[in-house]
């Protein structure tokens, strides 16, 4: 096989974007200004080239929180993002009596802005390098998968120590069409972030698990953090003695909103789309793995209603946990609702049968990529043999809180015999404190009872998959025989288990961070033994499965030069997947036409609001705030056309999860909005993008400051953002509700 | 208290019918002379005159089936109606070998045309006359309840017995406003109905129970049969010498369909709407009855899948049974939820109160109607203490079917023992027919396994309300103590019943109508023997119950009066509830806001369907009517606008049940569709009439159409109905599929 060249495609990748609708697309940065006609005529103001600077205004503004977005609002690191991506803040800082979640919270003054939690981050990106030529020098396909595997690792490891030298950043490399290209990203992580402004659940999660994917939507789904830093204005831990951070650019507030037709953009961090798998993966995919999850997930949600049913103090723990899995499954049921009415897989097969033809008329194509897709079917093949193990066994049977606490603390042991370089990423010294705040953070979502009963629940699942996927070390620990489990056996040991462990204390899990290997395999701790006892055997899973990996890394880019070769030959642009990195998205606020026979009306209203209401969660709106809106009262926030303050609007921007709380921003780059959702027709866009029903929901930057004002007390946040104070709600804060 | 006029009072209703919207309102065709101005704004173009013969075209077209209205639309007795409305006449017609719900079915000729089974009847209203005067003559308030009732009931009788003089004819009293004014209906009962035309169950049924009640909706509820008499042209039992009947006049198809914003009326036979209530019974109905219901026959669907899980002969028995359960329980739903939005009851108790004030403010009516409201409260609130009796017991406890038959049996063998005209209304000589079609009938959805599983979970959910509603002599039989049933007794006792039982034989049922009390009270057969047992105990039930109601009889009338009275003084129109008697409701082809945030399009086409379908039922669509759609294939019948045929369409029209199957007619009175269902936001209209959220969904005739041609068949009917016979659907029927 001929070695194939990455700079070449990188280039030829970047020449070809111009083409095709520009909806359509979550876009790198860089991408833009070849689109600069379309988004000039969709209404931009700004100049494209001002989007690529990711330094400057206002792409400096955007900011990745790890796993949702967010945005500078104001001079002093006020943070504009979700509830639900705040919602962990907020439980952090409630208790029974004192519950943020049930009453929303308000920061009166800087000293009152509370910590959010172990874990949170703001990540501002400061530097993007193309390293695609470090990662892949010298690699052909002669290398087997692990080996491929390990030296792209190695680089990888290596660019990203050189990178974070300095104090306060953390690096990643990130890879494009399936490592076709790599890219360093710099971002300065400040890790005292705390909570400013929350409304209650009733408002930031109005219509919770029903609403969710829904339109018509009604969702305050907005909250505020604010970053803080050392008194040197260098990323610190929390400290009383932190000062708010300066960011060289916020972004303004278009409190005169947006109307239907106008343009809008989001910048955000889009997690990760699959627009370019192949036929045959995602019928895998939609025939088996989503059906599968969600049954099973459905399961799950059952069994820790059932263990938290009288347990209040429980439920409150669980309720992201069940919050994370109706997400998932009801995603699921999307996603397999959208494939049931799509074609994706006939029109994939067409493709990929033009793809071949295209190939094989060149002679040189052919002997460059002619073996590109039987190739990485061969890898999807093989790994669709393992789906089971995967799911039943990596991803469930061992999804016990402390049994992963166990593993995470046996697995630093033994990385920590080799030098830093050398280890598993995320065992590494720069991931200790990552590794020490999951420690703590167990306990915020954990019970003993309840995570018995979910494991017990999970080993049974996995019992019943057939026993070629079983792992014997597992199966040994728990008595199952075959496919049989001894229910008396498993209650007991698992009884002891639970009884015997040490590791639900946070201090035992953080003193064993320090022990060595011996010290580990001495300890009788029952999880400590289990995590000992499984480590060769998942070891040898994750030998086989980098491997496998290592393989797709050499197939899946072969296959995607070719594709995107192809694409350019008949003028059609080709985005990247998502893959968590900074992308725009351009488009309009816009209704649609989700099924033959309705509309989606493009905003929704306080009217609407009123209509919902039934006084029982999820849609108990505070009485104040329900009466306001039956008072008609719209303060100064109604949209002249609509008659009302707009709560949530539509737009036709392509995006996904991690985009959530990212800003929507007008033709000036000026904030208009949060996206939070997209519609339920629109789920099945992270696999196949239908221009006339996808749409991306958005929560009106209107609503959310007629909530503050109406809730009282935030007048001096409006101040912050350059809003003027109205007469009728004095900015002077009142420090409390 | 001083006596009423009646008479009086029908004249000042018949006067102040005029004022606010026509589109509100079941208007009595005399009625609508008063509504002309209105009428032509509205869009038609017949003179309103010509709506009040309703032995004149279009009125005397239209028919009841008795609970679905239909209409002719052939000058040879052709009739259209539901599928929904046919569905029991299909069944009848079908075996697992002969499926017509799953296949379909289309009579080639006439004498393929199939009996469409016991009990169906076309009746055509001849008569109506005013009958106030003699009904409520000498009647004051000085009667007891019991006295009122029987004079009242004796007065219909007599009207009624002297109506049916002639052969062939059906009479009813209709009471109007609770009994302020009365009218003696005279219909023509024709009881040789025939199946002609029912397409597959996948087209009439599509969407099932999900969509039911629905929008966007693609449901082909077409089906038609044809009205048989002797060959003497009167009424005549089924028989092969029988010809079809010939009315005198029939409705034109106008194939070219409606517009948005079109006229449309429909006429037709709603059965029950409750727009007068007082406050406090809506109260009770929606906190209690509704909730109760709902739960109650969701348990009773349960148990009814769950006994005919593994048995297909008997599913496909109780099919109709589930359906109605189905419907009524997500009716149930619709309503509830439709309340929980709605301010109804603080509406009406503002209402009770200027009424009061009203009535407080004029001697003169104070005299007339100061207590009207108060008593009827009272009786009101006498009713609601009797709700669980009513429902666990009357309702739910004696629900097997041949409890039914043997408390029919034994009822009847007692009224025989009187002179005919002194008889409880439904055992007369004129009932004896229909008891006789019921007993037979019953073989048709009864299985002895399921009655008894039904009927066992019922008697436990009447067990368990409290002791004082209890019947003693039902918990003798059954050996209920307290609220404690034993199990084993229970299922001893009903094993018996219905291994000893002969009522499971339909000749039997039928051997027994003609036997003696004594004969009967002499039976050992377990369920007549449980029927003579419970006699006496029903018997003081239902006195007491027609005591209550005679009451009624009295106080509602008088509380209708000042209302009206009340109303009239505002300038505002009164129609009358719905009461199963001919009415005309007018509004345009319209979609709706139903919530904040979208709407409902007015028309949805065949896209809708080949998007909806999945293959499986409730959403399989026929093979070769998919694939024409997938084509596009829209024949002769597609709407220009629309580019495509059109399925269902909203309008604004006020309905309720019984008006399944009524012709929808455009201003020229021609026919454009039929009627089958109204949306979720409606259902709440039975008691609430909401103008912007209230549409009724129709079928286009232009889908019927399409459907019949692209199946095959049926050009005979479509030239039958004057459609003109298209080159590609030669009207050559091939007498099949």
């Amino acid at each position: 096989m001929k070695r194939w060249n990455p700079t070449l495609m990188t280039a030829l990748m970047l020449m070809i974007c111009a083409a095709a609708g520009a909806e359509e697309g979550m876009w790198r940065p860089g991408q833009l200004p070849d689109l600069a006609k379309e988004l000039k005529e969709l209404g931009l103001d700004l100049d494209p080239d001002t989007l690529t600077d990711l330094t400057a205004h206002p792409m400096n503004a955007v900011i990745s929180l790890g796993g949702c977005t967010a945005s500078f609002v104001s001079p002093e690191g006020l943070v504009i993002t979700n509830h639900h991506c705040a919602y962990r803040a907020i439980q952090y800082n409630s208790t029974p009596e004192n519950n943020l979640l049930a009453d929303g919270f308000v920061a009166g003054s800087r000293d009152q802005e509370r910590y959010a939690g172990p874990g949170s981050r703001v990540l501002v990106t400061v530097e993007v390098r193309d390293v695609t030529d470090v990662i892949l020098a010298d690699l052909d396909a002669g290398q087997g998968g692990r080996e491929r595997y390990q030296v792209i690792e190695d680089r990888e490891k290596a660019l990203i120590a050189d990178c974070e030298k300095g104090e306060g950043y953390r690096c990643r490399v990130a890879s494009y069409h399936g490592g076709l290209q790599y890219e360093l990203i710099r971002q300065l992580e400040i890790r005292d972030v705390r909570l400013v402004y929350a409304p209650p659940e009733s408002v930031g999660k109005y219509g919770g698990d029903i609403d969710n994917w829904m339109w018509p939507r009604h969702t305050g789904d907005f909250a505020f953090y604010r970053a803080y830093v050392g008194p040197d204005g260098k990323p610190a831990d929390p400290d009383a003695e932190n000062v708010p951070f300066l960011p060289a650019h916020h972004l303004e507030i278009a409190a005169d909103g947006v109307d239907e037709g106008d343009f809008v953009m989001v910048v955000g961090y889009p997690g990760r789309t699959n627009r370019y798998r192949t036929a045959a993966e995602v019928e895998s995919l939609f025939s088996w793995s989503y059906p599968t999850r969600k049954r099973l997930f459905e399961e799950w949600i059952g069994v820790v209603e059932e263990a938290t049913s009288t347990r209040p103090d429980a439920a409150l723990k669980y309720a992201p946990t069940l919050a994370g899995l109706n997400n998932a499954s009801k995603n699921y049921g999307g996603m397999l609702e959208g494939f049931s009415r799509s074609d994706a897989v006939p029109r994939k097969q067409s493709l990929e049968a033009e793809l071949q033809a295209w190939i094989e008329a060149d002679p040189e194509r052919e002997a460059r990529y002619g073996a590109a897709f039987s190739h990485l079917a061969k890898l999807v093949d093989e790994r669709q043999g393992l789906r089971e193990r995967d799911l039943y066994y990596l991803y469930l049977a061992r999804r016990s809180s402390l049994l992963s606490s166990a593993r995470t603390l046996y697995r630093l042991s033994r990385e920590r015999e080799k030098p830093d370089a050398e280890r598993e990423p995320g065992y590494q010294d720069r991931d200790l404190t990552r590794i020490r705040e999951r420690l703590i953070r167990v306990d915020r979502s954990f019970d003993a009872d309840v995570d018995r009963f979910v494991w017990r629940h999970l080993i049974g699942r996995y019992a019943a998959i057939p026993t070629e996927m079983h792992v014997g070390a597992f199966d040994e620990w728990f008595g199952i025989d075959g496919n049989s489990v001894d229910a008396t056996y498993l209650d007991l040991k698992l009884g002891e288990m639970y009884a015997e462990t040490g590791l639900d204390e946070q201090e035992t899990r953080l003193a064993w961070m320090d022990a060595t290997r011996v010290e580990l395999e001495k300890s009788d701790d029952p999880f400590l033994r289990l995590a000992v006892h499984m480590y060769d055997a998942d070891m040898a899973i994750e030998e086989q499965n980098k491997d496998l990996n290592g393989r797709f890394l050499e197939a899946r880019p072969r296959f995607m030069e070719a594709l995107v070769a192809f694409l350019d030959s008949q003028g059609k642009a080709v985005y990247p997947d998502a893959n968590g990195t900074l992308r725009v998205t351009v488009g309009t606020v816009a209704g649609s036409a989700p099924r033959d026979g309705m509309r989606y009306l493009p905003f929704t209203t306080l009217a609407g609001v009123v209509d919902k209401d039934t006084g029982v969660k999820p849609f108990d709106t505070p009485p104040s705030l329900l009466e306001a809106m039956r008072r008609g009262d719209s303060g100064r926030w109604a949209d002249e056309g609509l008659g009302s303050v707009p709560v949530n609007f539509l737009t036709t921007l392509d995006t996904t999860g991690g985009n959530s709380g990212s800003p929507t921003l007008n033709g000036r780059g000026e904030l208009v909005g949060v996206i939070f959702d997209g519609t339920w027709e629109s789920i099945i866009s992270d696999w196949d993008f239908l221009p006339e029903k996808t749409r991306s929901i958005h929560v009106d930057i209107r609503y959310a400051l007629w909530v503050m004002e109406q809730l009282g007390g935030a007048g001096h946040l409006l101040e912050e953002m350059g809003i003027e104070a109205a007469p009728e709600y004095p900015i002077a804060s009142a420090g409390g509700r």
